[in-house]
């Protein structure tokens, strides 16, 4: 293992990664620097976004490498600074940065940065915690797409219940031009993404680790479906594996990506409560699926519902409500028929002719308030009488 | 029939439908106005309410009797007060009145009113639009115990799923000493009652018409067993058949007399909406299980929990938390472990032996954080390591 050094004709080696490459010089080196800057850092480093912010990739970059020194107005402290060198310095090796970048162009992974403008914008919203850049499998054009888009997200251990659900959403939802987020995993992820492509529809798998390395290993195949007509990705390059570390913080882009987190099924400490909490963080609109109170898998749905003001969902209509494409009926409570014609109709028999006093003793109600409302009730056709004695309409009667 | 009129020795008529009948004469004409009252009125009359508040049972009836005047200082106005004598004109039938109390004294009915002592207080939220009286089977002293209560409620056509949590639900709350109020109806009502019977805890069911006639007839028996151990009660006099106006304003009474109330399963448009909404205007408050979105049974409590704020409930423990008596821990979202020793547990392996060096390079950490980190898990045994080199501790590993 050797040290990494900056060189810059090293940049060049990012060109075939990029997704047009301009034949900018600027734009290569520092592409190439956020290529680097993704070997060095753990996602949501936020020293690291902070210095990038502040400084530019490249500047930050040299920052980085330097022993000492740097700090002033680079955004961050001088002790976070010296802390985020310790962190960095031991991934500062020149075949690991070598490899991925080679992965990557040997596989036709792309490398999307925050300058190119397929770079989603919902991302900036994570602030210094944003990824550096993203490697994506699949046409980069597509990342286009990602607004709106919904993220649909549970459990592993799904129930044939939830993984219908996920299903059913996310096909009417791709068919109303919504992009479909979800994090690749077994259960209701991958049940969310198959919806997707099953009604043509665009979708976006997120990993923990590196593209290259579809996981779970059981969803290589959907994971290649998923990048042939929609994108697959991730912030770490190509090489890794991932981690609880880099599951959970996934889940913030997952969170991110979506205008809202639809939380399908979920055990009561389900990872995906996890998203939901970002979700909630990034101020996105967060929902979730109820289920039988008897079921598990739903136990975590049911907790979102009742600690954190989730929105109760049950149809697509009321997920793309929450994007205000919706056309659910956010009608008023429609009770039964109530008030006075109610107790006139009771009243009323469909078969015996019954004179207004009669009504009076049976409804409790005045002569003459049953006199204005049997005339009002005789034009709409709900009563027929003769004058004297009245009945339900016949066509009443039969309902 | 005859015209009903006013003698002051038919009030001794009513001493044995009294709770505790005190040989108080002013007591038992105030009775016995009130039992005439509920002869005339259909329920929630508020003109009659208001009269009664403002004048005392026996001289707002004299007043309701007389053809006009007195209105003066009644606390309605003229116009009210002539309507309000042309609704209960009809109704002023002699032997109507006679029969309602006689099969009262037969049938071992009970005459409640507001200056009993057991009269249930929480009624008088309704204001003028509370009971006049409440005919009462069972011992009048067990509505002592309405406080605390929770109403059950929900569909007639609901399914297993949802008689069997309205069941448990009801058994459990009566072993806390809540005591649970129905309506006796098939379905929801019927296996709520059911649960708390079986518990052998205190069930009240209220009914639509007089509680002489059990409603539904399906559910005489189980209405018998409540009267045995529990109370049934009713504000419409002996003899009366329920109506849909009487039912929608018998579910204000289950609405009012419960803390709270829980709808376990309804339809979209199920009457026991209107139960809800009697909860919530009377300030109570409102809960509904959810179930699958698949199920049509459930999609009235989904609109509750959606539209109206209603609280997601998902135990009989959350349901009793809801009158401050629980003990369901409404915890913080215990997300899954995170933050750094997440990221360090992932970089440290089970079986392999690393150095600190290469924990840093996997988990991307500062190698003076991995250190002092490695020291505190190593105090509470999460790892072993002889000073050079950790992996996880064998109890950890096997977890």
């Amino acid at each position: 293992m050797s040290a990494f050094r900056w060189r810059d004709d090293a940049a060049a080696s990012v060109g075939p990664l990029l997704v047009a490459d301009r034949g900018d010089e600027v734009h290569r080196v520092r592409a190439y620097a956020r290529a680097v800057w993704s070997c060095l850092v753990e996602p949501g480093d936020g020293v690291a976004g902070a210095l990038i912010a502040t400084l530019g990739p490249v500047h930050a970059l040299q920052v980085a490498m330097s022993v000492a020194g740097g700090a002033a107005g680079a955004g961050v402290s001088r002790e976070q600074l010296q802390q985020g060198r310790e962190r960095w310095r031991p991934r500062l090796v020149a075949e690991a940065i070598a490899f991925a970048l080679e992965t990557a162009a040997g596989t036709g992974i792309h490398l999307i940065c925050p300058e190119d403008d397929v770079w989603p914008s919902a991302l900036d919203d994570l602030g210094p915690h944003a990824p550096v850049c993203l490697w994506v499998r699949g046409d980069p054009a597509r990342l286009r797409q990602l607004d709106p888009a919904v993220a649909i997200v549970g459990a592993r251990a799904a129930s044939g219940y939830g993984e219908q659900i996920a299903s059913e959403f996310a096909a009417a939802l791709t068919g109303r031009g919504i992009t479909v987020v979800s994090g690749a995993a077994y259960g209701i992820d991958g049940a969310a993404h198959r919806g997707a492509l099953s009604a043509g529809g665009m979708t976006v798998a997120l990993l923990a680790g590196g593209v290259d390395r579809p996981y779970p290993a059981g969803h290589s195949d959907l994971i290649d479906r998923i990048a042939r007509t929609g994108a697959v990705i991730g912030e770490l390059p190509c090489g890794n594996a991932p981690t609880k570390w880099r599951f959970l913080q996934r889940n913030r882009l997952i969170a991110a990506l979506g205008s809202a987190t639809v939380v399908v099924e979920a055990g009561a400490r389900s990872g995906s409560l996890n998203t939901a909490g970002h979700a909630a963080d990034l101020g996105r609109a967060l929902a979730a699926v109820p289920g039988p109170v008897t079921s598990g898998s739903s136990a975590g749905c049911h907790r979102l519902l009742r600690e954190f003001d989730a929105r109760c969902v049950t149809t697509a209509d009321e997920v793309a409500e929450l994007l205000g494409m919706g056309n659910a009926q956010d009608g008023m409570l429609a009770g039964p028929w109530t008030g006075d014609d109610t107790r006139l109709a009771d009243a009323l028999s469909g078969r015996a002719w019954r004179d207004v006093d009669d009504l009076a003793r049976r409804s409790g109600m005045a002569p003459d308030e049953i006199r204005s409302r049997l005339g009002l009730l005789a034009l709409t056709g709900a009563v027929e009488g003769d004058g004297f004695r009245w009945r339900r309409a016949a066509s009443r009667r039969t309902r």
